[in-house]
């Protein structure tokens, strides 16, 4: 049969993750891959994982093996609502929505707010899991560019105001403040609070994907945009992706409830809920307090990481690049001042032994201003990797 | 804000699953549910996967707990593919998707195939869960009503002919063929080869969802309706939620690779991957051949209820209704003969401490023929309380 007759429009121009596909050539033995966004094994909480396994298929295994509810285990909601008062988010229950991973998370603000063709906003560069996303609901997408300091507001602003002339604003604007996939910055303070103003002027949703904040090396606690809201125009999301480990697909949202009650429909015909099994041994984790001796533990081992590359790439680049030092999270980006596209030299790369992103991979079209740009991650790489892996890459640009 | 201006149109109309909103009144305590559609936790594997979550645990924590390919752990494709063969359905690896429950598997196929405004045909009854994911994807839902020998294909060829004639026949037919949820029927082998000529002849997708089958508790064997599919109009799915547990939200599908392919780029923007943890356990569970002693204790645990629940009510309603004893799954369809709403009863029979789900939660519309309709679980009730709440119910009707 010829299923190009019969493929949903939405689903015929959707290409594969460009970086799903490089991953794949970097998990050949002996390459050293900095082109990942996966969080290190060696921060996975094995044994304190398997305690807690332990705790709750002893005391509830029926309750945790069976369906649960859409919105998530409440010991897992109320574990959430007490770690996000600790970061100045102010929620209840019924603010808090579990989902299998911010992608999920990313999915049910697609299904919720757009139409097909509806504008959302997003930082060039910006993580390429959420333009698969918006794609994939036939969104038009516009790209702001982050500086050193986070998204450029006013030049989002003029965009905004324009639309609002036209009488047709974004539906909401995507950003990741907190240590950037992939640019590694951080919004300023000040920036937060203009975009809260931004939303209240022109009542435009802002969704904000925090999964890197608690990863945190140097400079300090900034809060989330999130806790400067206070008439429910920010959608928040974050992860134990990063802080827990991946495999189990747990992520939380915080919103409005009359937004976090149409997710809940959502999510009723995407996958049910959340891994209940899951969902308990990570309220358990949290309830007996291990997140913090957890982060303890990480958290120095990821800034040894990140300030090996640091130093290596202001050592072998100079002043050749751009480039903004991580305060935390996983990535560096180095924007080269010659004019070439990084995308061209990565095949060279993969020869020598060393692999990244092409700047050309975070932005929804095939920007200029991300052609001399590459993504750069620490987090999974050995310290003497990281070290010879920006030393070829700076023969080789 | 108002959020009713920003809000998608699939999602502005899309009410909340009628089922998990009774299934709230159920859980009340001393409330006999004959409603739930959940599987009993006396049937969960609990010591097993301890076992089994110890074992992998063990050996490769790095690998389970980080992220994985979005199309699953090759160990459990490899596993669901010795099943499938075992089962009479021929597969390759990359005829396989995990997915993250047999909704998200649901949530896949509309994702890939519908437009909104495409038709969809669906049994008459059908399980709400797809009536609710069809509903989101705004498909125009046709149902086509079931006998005691599953859908009527007679019916279903007229439909599809009729469509054809005008230039536009529908995406794909949904169907349960075996221990039909909610009727409770198996569709013949005539049927089945009959809905593969029909597929072929119109080149119309076939959906089947086959949740049920490995719970027989009478009769024999019957092929599942993709075995006799040679040319990849079938997509199948099926689920570790009954026969397992539904907890840990895996589930597999089976199709063309070329449709397996471009659901791998619609879950890739759904939640990446099903959880690698949850996925590792299952292909333990199943490399050790758990699967078969398991099904040896629970396929007679729930015979026994299915048979309490059978004689009841032969006994309570005599000829009062029409209705086919099951030779598997959870449920029981009872059709009055009485010209009555069954929904207008609810609120009776809750009164006096039971629940079931009215016959019209199971149409896309208020279906006359399913108003006189009842859906009776006997899975997760004890044996007296079936007994009990089908005595009460005869009282009532």
């Amino acid at each position: 049969m010829d299923y190009n007759k019969i493929f949903s429009d939405g689903i015929v121009s959707l290409p594969p993750s460009p970086i799903r596909e490089l991953l794949k050539v970097s998990q050949r033995p002996g390459v050293i891959s900095l082109a990942g966004g996966n969080p290190s094994p060696d921060t996975f909480p094995v044994e304190d994982l398997k305690i807690c396994f332990e705790k709750v298929m002893g005391e509830k295994p029926q309750k945790i093996l069976q369906y649960s509810p859409t919105e998530g285990l409440s010991e897992l909601i109320e574990a959430v609502r007490s770690l996000s008062l600790e970061d100045g988010i102010k929620c209840e229950m019924d603010n808090i929505l579990i989902t299998t991973g911010s992608q999920q998370g990313m999915d049910l603000v697609c299904k919720i707010l757009l139409n097909p063709g509806d504008e959302v906003i997003v930082e060039l560069p910006t993580y390429p899991g959420s333009l698969h996303t918006l794609r994939s609901y036939k969104a038009k997408i516009t790209g702001v560019p982050v500086d050193e300091k986070g998204i450029n507001v006013n030049l989002l602003e003029d965009i905004i105001r324009e639309r609002a002339m036209k009488g047709k604003i974004p539906k909401f604007i995507y950003t990741i403040p907190t240590f950037q996939n992939p640019s590694g910055t951080t919004l300023s303070e000040e920036r937060r609070k203009y975009i809260i103003q931004i939303a209240k002027k022109y009542e435009i949703i802002v969704v904000e994907d925090d999964p890197y904040s608690k990863l945190r090396y140097s400079g300090k606690f900034i809060k989330s945009i999130k806790s400067y809201d206070e008439e429910g125009f920010v959608i928040y999301m974050n992860s134990f992706s990063k802080i827990f480990c991946p495999g189990v697909r747990v992520a939380w949202m915080i919103a409005d409830k009359e937004i976090i009650k149409k997710m809940i429909i959502a999510k009723q015909g995407m996958d049910l809920h959340t891994s209940s099994l899951n969902q308990a041994i990570i309220a358990e984790f949290l309830k007996q307090g291990k997140l913090k001796s957890h982060l303890d533990r990480i958290v120095p081992y990821y800034r040894e990481k990140c300030d090996i590359m640091v130093k290596t790439v202001n050592e072998c680049f100079g002043n050749r690049i751009i480039f903004t030092s991580p305060e935390g999270g996983f990535f560096s980006w180095i924007t080269l001042k010659q004019d070439i596209d990084t995308k061209e030299f990565i095949y060279k790369a993969i020869e020598r032994g060393v692999v990244y992103v092409p700047g050309s991979s975070f932005g929804p079209g095939e920007e200029k201003e991300l052609k001399s740009s590459l993504r750069l991650s620490f987090a999974t790489v050995n310290k003497n990797d990281i070290k010879k892996g920006i030393e070829i890459l700076s023969e080789i640009f």
